[in-house]
C-alpha cells in the first residue's frame, strides 16, 4: 500500500529561509515563526499520512454509491471527517467571528498541500466547502453569513460550486439554469447542473450550493448570470433545519480517478435559492474567488507528484533488478536496487526539481494572496493575478506528468492498482481539467494577463528576475549555475511576449497559437527563478554554518539539475511561439 | 460511445507512394499491389469499426472475471473472437502450410493498427497468440509445429508469453521458477509468473504457454534460462485434447486500462513441458521475436493515439463553446465550434503531425522486418534492429502523451468514463511498460544498438538521411520546409551520439544518463524524416496531377507543422544529454 510522509521540512524551508515570512509586514504573518508553523504542520502531517493516507486506495476502490437519493462514501470517510473537523482543519484561513484560525492563506495552502497529497478525494469535500464559504464572506449579507459560515467553517455543513451544464463548461453564457423571483426576497431555481463536486454525500448534516443562474428578463449571455445560495435543508430562522429542498442528486459520474468524491448530476426544480451578491454580477462574484481556487489546484498537481515521488523513491531503493553499469553497489544481494540506474535517477530527479521548485512557486504564489488581501498590496495583486494561469496550469500539466514518471518506475507493478501509482495518475488527471481546463488558462494568461493594467504585472516580473540577477551576479557560483541559466530562459521569455505584441494585435490566432507554449515557458521561468532564489538561500545557509549540510547541499544539486536539464525546455517553447499561427490554423476544418 | 474509423486512405498512402511496396523486390511484395491492400484493409476496417470498436468500453466497464478457475471475458468478446477466425485475420502472415495467408508482416502491421485501434484489451488474445506462434515456428521441432501451429493459426488455440515473476521482471536472471527433467524428455515446470496477458479465458479450446524457466544444474543467471511449451490441455498423439495440466490462474490482476484482456497470476505446478529450442539458450529464442513483438507494441501507441484523436476531432466539431476570437464562424448556432479556437488546433495538430508521421515510421519499420526475414537482407535486419527500440519506446511515449491531449478537448466530459476518452489513456498507459519498459529501450537504444556492428547501422542511417537531403535540396519548397529542419535535427542526434562516444567510454553513465532523451532525440529526427519523404511524394503526387489536392495539400501543412512545432524539441533533448551525467547523479541514495 502507498505512504506519504508530509514535506514539512521542505514547506519550512520555503517558508522561512525563501519567504521570510515571519519577517513580512503583511498582518497576521508575525504570528509565523519557525516553532509555530513547524507545529502547524507536524500535526497536519500526522493526520495526513496516519489517517488521510490510508483512506485513499479505499476511497479509490469503493468510490460513491447512489441509492435512493443519497450518496454513501466510501469506508472510514466519515470518520476521518470527523477527525478532521475536531483537530479544527476545516478552516484555518477563515476568519475566527465565523470558526476560523484566522491564519494566513500561505500555511493553510501547506496544509492543503499535505492533505491533498494524502487523499486528494476526500480533501475536496472541505476544500469546495471552504470555496464555497469564501465566497458567502466576501459576497454575501450579514445575514447569509451569519445562517451560513459558521457551520461551514466547521464543516457540519459542506459546500459545493455549480456551474457546469451539460451543454455548456467554459462558455457559462450558455447556461440554461433559471432562477425565479418569488416576490419574498426569494426564487426558485430550476435546471441541471453536472460535476458537482461532493454535491451529494452523508458526512455533513447539510449541504450549501452556490449555483449560477440566469433570472428571466436579464441581460443575454455572461452578463446575466446571478449566483444564488441553494440550501439541501431549508434554514429556519433559529438556525434549526427545516424541511428538504427541491435539490437532488440524479446520477454520480462514472469516472478515470477521485472516485472518493462525489461527482454528481444535480437536479434543481423550483429549489429555493437566494441571491448571493448583486443580481447579474454572478460571474464577479465567482472571479474574486478565482485565483485562490485555481492556485488551489495547482496545488493539488503538485500534491500529487510529490506522493507518487515518494512512492517511487521506496520502490527504487527497494526492488532490486539489475547491476550498476560502473559496478555492483549490492554485492550480498541477487541484484542492485533499481536507484543505481541512470535513467531511473534521471526520472527521479526530474520529479524531485519539479516538486521543490513548484512548492516554492506555489507559496510565493500563497503569499502574494495574503499581500493581496490582508495588507492590501495591489502590486502583489496584480503579481498573483499574472501568475494563477501559470500556477494553475503550469503545476497540474507537469504534476501528472511527474505521476507518470513516478508510475513507470514501478514497471508493471505500476499498471495494477494494487500499489497505488495508478491512483495518483488517475488522481492528478482532472486537475488539469477542472477550474478552467489548462487551455483556458492559457488563454487567460495571454488574452487577459499579459495585458492586463497596460502590462504593468509581467513588467513588474521581468524586472524582479532581473533585479534578482543583478543583485547576484557578483557570487560565481551562483551566477554559472544558476543566474546564467534563468537569464537565458528569461530572454526566451521576454522574447515570446515580444512576438505575441508585434504579431498578435494584426491577428489574435498569433499570440493564442502560442498560449499553450507560453504558460509552460512561464512557468519553467517561474521554477528557474525559485530554483536560483532557494540555491542563494542553501548558499547561505551553508556559509552560515547550518548543521545539516546534506540538507542544503541537496537543495542545490537539485536545483542545478532544473537549471541544466529542465530549463532548456524555454527554448523549444519559443520556437514553437515564433512558428506562429499558419502551421496551427493551415487546415481547413473538414480536413481533421 | 466513441467511435473508430480505419485510417484506409493513409495506410494506403504509406504503403504505395511512400513505400512503393508493390515494386519492392521483396519476396511477396509484388502481391501487395494498391487494389489488393486496399481491399484487405477495406475489410479488416469494417471488422474493427463495427465489430471490435463497439466492444472496447464493453470490455473495459465489464472487464474479465475469474470464478471457480475459469475466467469469463466481456459479454460479446467471443462472438467477435468467432468473427475474427472466420475472417481469416488471426494469421495474415504466418505460413500456408500451418493456415497462415503468408501475407508479408508490413499488411499484418498495418491491419494491426486497426484492430488495436478499436479494441487494443480483444486483439491481445490473437496478438500474443501470434507471437507465441511464431516462437515455435522458429525454434519448434516439426513434431512441436504440426503439433501446436495449425490451431494457433487458427486461434483454436490460443498462446501465451510467460517472463515475468514477483520478484524480477527486466532482470529475469534472478527467475525462479524450475523445470525438472523426467528422462522421457518432458520436464516439470513448477513456478509462478505474473502479468500473464490472457493467460486464462474462454474463448479457446486449449491455451499454449510458453515459459521461461530454469533446469537445474545448468548455468547461474539469464544464461541458466530455457522455454517451454505448456499447454494448458495435454495433446494426445492423435491431436484431440486430453487431460488438465497442472497449470492454473491464481488470480485476475485489477489494472489501469485493457481491462479486456485478462492479466494472470499464472501458478506451475508440476506442470508438464517440452523444451522449444535448446537448453538454457530461453532468452535467444525470445529474443529472434523481440523486433516484432516491440514493433508490435510501438503500433498500439500509435493506435490508441489514433482513435482518441478521431474522437477528439468529432468532438471538436460538434461542441459548441465559445466565438472564434477573429469573428464568429457559426452565426446561426449560440457558440462557434470548438475547433475554431487556435489552441485546440494546436493539440489537434499535435497528435494528427505525430500519428501519421508514426504511421509511417511503424511501416517502414515493418517493412524492414519484411526485406530481413523474406529477403535475407542484413542491412535492413541491422537497421530495424538499431530502430526498434524507438518504435517501441517514441511511439507509446507519444501515443500516450497524445490520448491525454485528445481527452483534454473535451474538458469535464474527457474525465468521465461515459465518453470513452479516459479508457484510451488508461489502455495507451500500458504500452510504455510491457515488451521492455521505456526506460529498458533506451538503454537497448544506447548500450547495444549504437555500438552494434561497429557502429554500422546508425552510420547507415545518418548516410540515409544525408542522401535524401542532398538528392532533394534541389527542390527549394522542400529544402525550406522539410530538410533545412531535418538537417539541424539530425546535427543534434549526431552530436548526441559523440557526446556518448566521447564520453561514455571513461564512464557508462555519462551515456545512460541521457539515453531516454537520446531516444526520443532519435524519435523525432525519425518522424522528421519521414515528413519531409511524404512531402516528397504529396508535391509529386500534385505535380502528377492527382485528383485529391485536398489530401496531398493537408499531407505537407500536417508535415510543415510537425517541422516546425515538434522538431525543435531535438535542441532540448541534446541540452539535457551534453549536461552529462553530473546532474543525474550528483545525490547519494540517502537524499532523495
Amino acid at each position: 500500500m502507498p505512504t506519504y510522509t508530509a514535506p514539512t521540512k521542505d514547506m519550512q524551508f520555503v517558508l522561512h529561509e525563501l519567504l521570510n515570512v515571519s519577517t513580512a509586514d503583511t498582518p497576521g504573518y508575525s504570528e509565523l515563526e519557525a516553532d509555530f508553523t513547524a507545529a502547524v504542520l507536524e500535526e497536519a502531517g500526522k493526520l495526513a499520512s496516519e489517517v488521510l493516507s490510508p483512506l485513499n486506495t479505499v476511497g479509490d476502490s469503493e468510490g460513491c454509491v447512489l441509492e435512493n437519493g443519497v450518496v454513501r462514501t466510501p469506508t472510514g470517510f466519515r470518520d476521518a471527517f470527523e477527525q478532521m473537523k475536531e483537530g479544527g482543519w476545516t478552516a484555518l484561513d477563515l476568519p475566527e467571528e465565523f470558526g476560523g484560525q484566522n491564519m494566513p492563506y500561505v500555511l493553510g495552502t501547506a496544509v492543503g498541500e499535505m492533505f491533498s497529497g494524502a487523499n486528494q478525494a476526500f480533501t475536496m469535500y472541505q476544500g469546495l466547502t471552504h470555496g464555497a464559504a469564501s465566497a458567502i464572506l466576501v459576497h454575501g449579507s450579514d445575514e447569509q453569513k451569519a445562517t451560513y459560515l459558521p457551520n461551514m467553517a466547521s464543516c457540519q455543513w459542506t459546500g459545493t460550486m455549480n456551474l457546469t451544464e451539460p451543454h455548456c463548461g467554459t462558455d457559462l453564457g450558455l447556461m440554461r439554469t433559471r432562477a425565479e423571483p418569488q416576490g419574498d426576497g426569494s426564487y426558485k431555481v430550476t435546471g441541471q447542473k453536472i460535476f458537482i463536486s461532493a454535491g451529494e454525500h452523508d458526512m455533513a448534516e447539510n449541504i450549501i450550493h452556490l449555483v449560477l443562474a440566469k433570472i428571466p428578463g436579464g441581460p443575454e449571455g455572461i452578463k446575466g448570470v446571478s449566483l444564488f445560495i441553494v440550501p439541501k435543508f431549508m434554514v429556519n430562522e433559529d438556525g434549526s433545519l427545516g424541511e428538504r429542498n427541491g435539490v437532488s442528486c440524479g446520477k454520480i459520474e462514472e469516472k478515470m480517478g477521485i472516485h472518493g468524491n462525489s461527482t454528481c448530476v444535480m437536479n434543481y426544480d423550483g429549489a429555493t435559492g437566494y441571491l448571493l451578491g448583486e443580481e447579474h454580477k454572478g460571474m464577479r462574484a465567482m472571479f474574486t474567488m478565482m485565483n485562490e481556487a485555481r492556485i488551489g489546484v495547482g496545488m493539488q498537481g503538485l500534491a500529487q507528484a510529490e506522493v507518487a515521488y515518494q512512492n517511487a523513491v521506496d520502490y527504487a531503493k527497494d526492488r532490486l533488478q539489475g547491476r550498476a553499469v560502473t559496478g555492483t553497489e549490492n554485492p550480498d544481494g541477487p541484484a542492485d536496487p533499481l536507484i543505481v540506474h541512470p535513467d531511473i535517477r534521471r526520472s527521479l530527479m526530474d520529479q524531485k526539481s519539479f516538486i521543490e521548485g513548484a512548492r516554492a512557486f506555489l507559496l510565493w504564489g500563497a503569499k502574494m494572496i495574503d499581500q493581496s488581501h490582508r495588507g492590501g498590496d495591489d502590486d502583489a495583486e496584480g503579481m498573483v493575478s499574472l501568475l494563477t494561469p501559470v500556477i494553475k496550469g503550469f503545476l497540474t500539466d507537469e504534476g501528472f506528468d511527474m505521476t507518470i514518471l513516478a508510475q513507470q518506475v514501478y514497471g508493471g507493478h505500476g499498471y495494477i492498482e494494487e500499489w497505488g501509482m495508478s491512483q495518483f495518475a488517475r488522481d492528478a488527471r482532472i486537475a488539469m481539467i477542472y477550474e478552467g481546463a489548462n487551455g483556458v488558462q492559457a488563454l487567460d494568461l495571454v488574452g487577459r494577463k499579459l495585458p492586463q493594467n497596460g502590462g504593468k504585472p509581467v513588467m513588474a516580473f521581468f524586472d524582479m528576475v532581473k533585479g534578482f540577477i543583478k543583485e547576484n551576479e557578483g557570487d560565481e557560483a551562483l551566477k554559472k549555475d544558476f543566474l546564467d541559466p534563468l537569464k537565458e530562459a528569461s530572454k526566451h521569455l521576454q522574447a515570446a511576449g515580444m512576438f505575441f505584441m508585434q504579431n498578435g494585435m494584426k491577428n489574435p490566432n498569433e499570440a493564442l497559437a502560442g498560449s499553450y507554449d507560453f504558460m509552460h515557458l512561464f512557468g519553467h521561468v517561474c521554477l528557474g527563478l525559485m530554483w536560483a532564489q532557494m540555491a542563494k538561500a542553501a548558499q547561505a545557509a551553508l556559509e552560515g554554518g547550518a548543521s545539516d549540510t546534506a540538507f542544503y547541499e541537496t537543495k542545490l544539486a537539485t536545483g542545478r539539475y532544473y537549471m541544466q536539464r529542465r530549463l532548456p525546455a524555454t527554448a523549444m517553447h519559443l520556437a514553437r511561439i515564433e512558428s506562429g499561427a499558419d502551421p496551427v490554423m493551415a487546415l481547413p476544418a473538414e480536413q481533421f
